[in-house]
């Protein structure tokens, strides 16, 4: 017979819906959901029951963006598999997808090999790959179908960074056209590359080399510039697109554009966008460092505009481009050249929390919450209703979140493997309790009970968003 | 004990998720739902079982927009609350939302009770009520807190029928700013009617009689004209606004370049508008008056923009403006004037139907469907989540639809109480097989079962769309 | 044999061009341009020969916008034609184009006979009526062909004022339609003065009565909104359409959207809206009444939007709106009750020089300073080459303008028949050094020579600006 | 005593006016203008006096896009210095601004001291040059000052054709911050040809050889993309920006945008764009080789947004991009692959023609031609007064133009080097009657009296339109 939990007396939250109801967990998925108090509900029995009451009961976020141990500048991101989604466990998120890489001159199979075996056996929730490709030609081309085949559906590419990730034009519409064929989605980190490295180097040959010189010559017209170009160039290709970590209001008018015209173009944002700005990169002592990301944070005038863009679905998506680097030996590593500063943030931990803290604060409601965060997500890439919701049938990835716990952030109590807090000192309010991953509880009342290798690679199907 | 009914194999097909499920009812509400073949749903037994393999199961239609027994030029709209709600329920819908009318010069109060009058005992499905200001002054001002303690929580000014239901600026204005304060949602008629009486005027005489004149003088400018002065009044009075029966790609625009600046301006479109076009209205014959209605029937082109705006969540319902006129006696008041044709086109019956064929034509997918037709205008209009979706706790207004099945619509099968089909002759795919309501059948398998006074008068909180 | 005058030396600005010429006049009329030190120029003699050496020799201001003893709000603007022409005069203004004004249910003939009867023999120079129609109907209408043949070719119209000026939706359409059939050119007030009425009520009712509350009712959505509609109703009538006295940001960007179409569009505004703001209209003491006048100041940063309109031609005209109350007795009509400040600045006089500052601040060209001041006005009121240029065949209307010489505004110094200064202190550089008005000085080297009387009754043609 | 010319009774048409005048040439320059029947005019007396009575007297036409004897795809455009200046004599163009090349490795002075020594002593009317950079870098970019100091003040940078003229954004956008401090006028052939590449391999790949895939595979979207790219890029180094043969509606409303905005954005369009299409393309037999040239023909509905764009100013000057090949031995390279079509099409000879007759179908008006084709192309490249318009001291490059002959424009009949016309058989009402070059006749009465070596090379200022 079939192991049963029930979770009792909660508010489940959904993209959809606000329930008064109880959640019946069999053997790893949700079976049913029953109006509290109603005889169907009061005739359950389970072999566990968890108690929710006065807490959200809600899906377990969906983070589709992060880089374990990503190779960068010189160095690697500093959470592995195993850290790093242990960290997201902690912080409510039951599934990642993260960025297999194509090395230049290589296949896009020997990236995506080596990509399954660090996350083998190591993860404490399930993860997917998409695929970052770095040299866009004929083999490549080829290989984007069979990767659809086996569930890795879809395929980022840089307008930024000439020399390593960096495809032209050419190359980028090519793998549009390829992805328009086949089903894959076309990610697109849109920023002039091209043009930002001339500035760069103008800023250096001034002396300007402190970290907030990295936010002024990435500049939102440049910004906005890639993301209509990208825009275009999917126009030609019919096929979708998806931008990522989108961080300028001009940015955002371009998706709404076109939106406008009805084209299937999505835009994520990151919880670094919403919640920090140039103030922290222009940090005395180098501190800017820490906040060093691409596209860069911007001044706090853009928050409103991304707020927005949340609210009106011009941006559908809140991921977190997870990508860690300790201050200590990594992000020193670009003292006197703000270039050579590795690029990334931490946050996987603290994305659920950051976005309720923006429920209460009035930015988006509950339900949108848990939209931008789980379920579009999980449809975006071809997890729904396998992941991003909580309905009879979905896997029994649930969060019970205590909305009223305060917390603050800090390096000192979280989870991921880094030496500084993003987010430092910040007082938010609300609080991961309990999360089960597949119905076997990975945190039990703020306890981490999982083990790696629990996590297991997700098989996506292509996007379900348009 | 309570009294059970269960649905068995059906696909659930809300806004939000598509659900393998059995869905359970207790007592008129649905208690819970469970995954086929889950030993939850197993376990379930009831005192009905309905058998909904190979069929979809749906929250009944909400219609937010009807007219029924409507007096207008000179004559009433020819359904009654008890021939309109059976072919709602006929149709699939299961709530509607009529429109009471304040005559000028008299009050709020009075107006609403001759409609409490007329619907109590008479309905097969559930209604509710909005409320006509058709003379907006300090006491009617006063009176709009009122009715909306009273769950009458939506109001309707009209910027055309000058010296009927007409508004001016100044009286829209004041109505926005008091719906601000108490909650309620402001319903705009956006014409610009003072201009366009001009033109009718002026068409007349030059001889243009015909029907089809109707739509010429009504012209597409001028209701983008009225929709952005509408907004821009709510933007002044800080009130949200809901425009309704849109028609025209350029009144789309309005709403989207609205939406692009995150206001809360919400749009409605019509089947007809869909569906239909001016080459409907000039059937010879006289023919075209069964097209005729206000806002007018558009050329084609702009319905490429209607379905967009359904896709792109500029528009955010389809409702019908249902408002039948019998061609002999009523339409053809107006042979010699177009000007005397009573506006107005039946629907009620046939909205989930051509929506339906609408997700078979891909203009909109099945859970954008019910979303339009269901889920949003239950939330736009306080409905939710008692209406619009199926979920533990929802009122059991469920309907089974066979997806499959195809139909011809006609005046010769419809229950509408009127003597033409606005698509007659028009075959469609899927039909709906039986009807709950409150957890009772009033359509089984084909059959009317249900009974003139089961539908209750439903108490609608505030918007929840915002 | 034809008097002639000689202007040595000077550099002729016109709109197109800036020329180091001599202008010769004979007869009241440009007779020929030469090049300094030609033969052709060297061959010249005169009866009398200015020095232009050091100047700027430019065409005679053309102030479209003028009410010379208008009757408003109980009280008459201060300036008769006799002190306001001669005032203009001293402003190297030439040309002025005065509203005459219908009365509710009097007829434009009567009107129009008022006003020539108020400007006949007591002009110093030249002058032209617009008409404004206070009651559009048949009869009316039929008058406006009359008045273009007689050389009255635009009306205005007020979508503000209900009551005294306004006309609705209907009565605007209707007059398109006559000026789109005779050649007229619609002018309009874009305000909606029926909502703006409900704000003023309210803030009253709320004890706002000072000055600054006059800027906060009449809100800058309120004026977009009302030139958003004015242009659609153009669309509808097929006619041209000019704006009087855009104020505000989002008005201009009406326009401008309107010009992307390729509408005849057209918009004026005024110096008070470039060099003032809702600061002048809060000072205190009641200070705030000198400023009074509708469309209202905006706050400053609205500046910057007008500035963009005039550089790339989404405002072509730049008139005065002239129409001064004194402060004492007549301003102070509205102490306690904003709504009672007679509407009206002083401003004949200021124009050209206030003009010639944004020149030397950077704002405009030296050619737009002449184009928007002098030639397109013209044009767009059937003056040209009449008026508006320095060409051979052109009236000798000519200013010999001083750009080195420094003064400061003030109403001890100035010309105008009112008590203050809207400008008063204000220094700014250059300065009118002598007028010709048809080859007569009437300034002569900082001296009124001129004459009531002299001034003569232009009759136009049609606008040739389309 | 100097040499004089007097052209008397014609009607003047500059950008600025339409003067009754007659006008006075002194030693190659305009002395002066006087009104038909003034004293001044009487007065005069010449060596030798033209007759312009019935005829319009305009400036020499300004060609500021042609291309002589330009190296292209293996071969060299038809038309050496002289046989294109003679022609464009005879279609009354006396100044032309040609494109000097500098060869990628090379630098721009071994470019330009080509391209001098290619136009000395064969000219028969004034020519300057713009400079094309092909290969950016720290020694062009110095270089890029010098040829400023001496005139070449313009430098066009391609967008298209990599490998030959391309640039990448780092390349403009460093050409551009040159140009910013140098006073320097960047053109931009904007068409993203990295992109484009891609299609016309694929295109060659499908076995798509004819002409008209040229238009198909250059798609508009790819034109407006690099129009707005430029324009952001333009932004970013603070420069203006001058767009060179725009073809597409939505590249005319990125135009439009970066106007709105108040940028000094400017675009070209040429004669092939306003009269040819895609339809031309498509001729038989290869016959739409003839019209291949970059930016493509568009189809004909683009027609109407170009007009638009020159009535609005959104585009400001029409040039030929005159870039001749023979259909023989020329056009016929690309017989099998469109894409070694030599890409160009005659024009010089036809510009005004083809203009004034747009004059005449409505489009523009007499001023707008002589704005566009003349005084607009001398202002934005520095020429202006001296070329341009008919005013004292101007050089009298002067044109007797006969409105009312008509004429078919013909290989028959030109005088261009190249065995077809892109307009064959095209009637055309309005001819060249006499040309002036700096006073000398050129044209006589429609026979050559010029000669090789007559005309000048012309240093040129920088931008005046700004």
């Amino acid at each position: 017979m079939s192991h049963r939990t029930l979770i009792r007396g909660g508010l489940v939250v959904t993209a959809a819906d606000e329930l008064h109801a109880d959640v019946l967990v069999e053997d790893g998925k949700v079976a049913a959901l029953a109006a509290h108090g109603s005889a169907a509900a009061e005739a359950w029995t389970a072999d566990r029951v968890l108690d929710a009451t006065g807490k959200y009961v809600i899906p377990g976020g969906v983070d589709a963006h992060t880089h374990m141990e990503l190779p960068f500048g010189g160095t690697s991101a500093s959470d592995t598999f195993e850290t790093g989604t242990r960290a997201a466990a902690w912080g409510g998120t039951t599934t990642i997808v993260d960025f297999a890489v194509q090395s230049v001159g290589r296949g896009l199979r020997e990236g995506l090999d080596a990509w399954y075996a660090k996350a083998d056996g190591n993860c404490a929730v399930d993860y997917a790959f998409h695929m970052i490709l770095s040299d866009v030609n004929e083999a490549t081309l080829k290989e984007m179908d069979l990767l659809v085949g086996e569930g890795i559906t879809s395929f980022k590419l840089f307008m930024a960074y000439p020399g390593v990730f960096y495809s032209d034009d050419g190359q980028i519409l090519r793998a549009m056209q390829r992805a328009s064929g086949n089903g894959g989605l076309i990610m697109m980190h849109a920023e002039n590359g091209i043009a930002i490295d001339v500035l760069v180097e103008q800023a250096l040959a001034r002396g300007e080399t402190d970290p907030r010189h990295h936010g002024e010559v990435r500049k939102v017209l440049l910004e906005a510039e890639a993301t209509h170009r990208a825009i275009q160039l999917a126009r030609v290709a019919g096929s979708p697109l998806y931008v990522v970590h989108v961080s300028a209001e001009e940015a955002v008018a371009e998706l709404a554009a076109a939106r406008d015209k009805g084209l299937p173009v999505f835009g994520e944002t990151c919880p670094q966008y919403l919640f920090l700005s140039t103030d922290n990169l222009a940090e005395p002592d180098f501190q800017g460092a820490k906040y060093v990301c691409s596209t860069p944070l911007r001044p706090k005038e853009h928050q409103a505009a991304l707020w927005r863009g949340l609210r009106t679905n011009d941006l559908q998506v809140v991921s977190t481009d997870h990508c860690p680097f300790c201050f200590r030996g990594q992000k020193e590593l670009g003292r006197g050249d703000f270039s050579k500063i590795p690029n990334g943030l931490p946050g996987v931990e603290n994305r659920m929390d950051l976005l309720h803290q923006a429920v209460v604060d009035g930015h988006i409601s509950r339900r949108r919450w848990i939209e931008i965060a789980c379920a579009t997500p999980a449809r975006m890439f071809g997890l729904y209703p396998q992941k991003g919701t909580i309905a009879p049938g979905s896997d029994a990835d649930i969060v019970l979140y205590d909305p009223h716990a305060e917390q603050v952030l800090s390096a000192e109590t979280h989870h991921m493997n880094v030496d500084y807090s993003a987010y430092e000192g910040r007082r938010v309010t609300g609080r991961v309790e309990s999360v089960l991953s597949r119905g076997e509880l990975v945190i039990d009342r703020r306890q981490y009970t999982g083990r790696a290798g629990h996590g297991a690679f997700i098989h996506r199907s292509t996007c379900q968003y348009l």
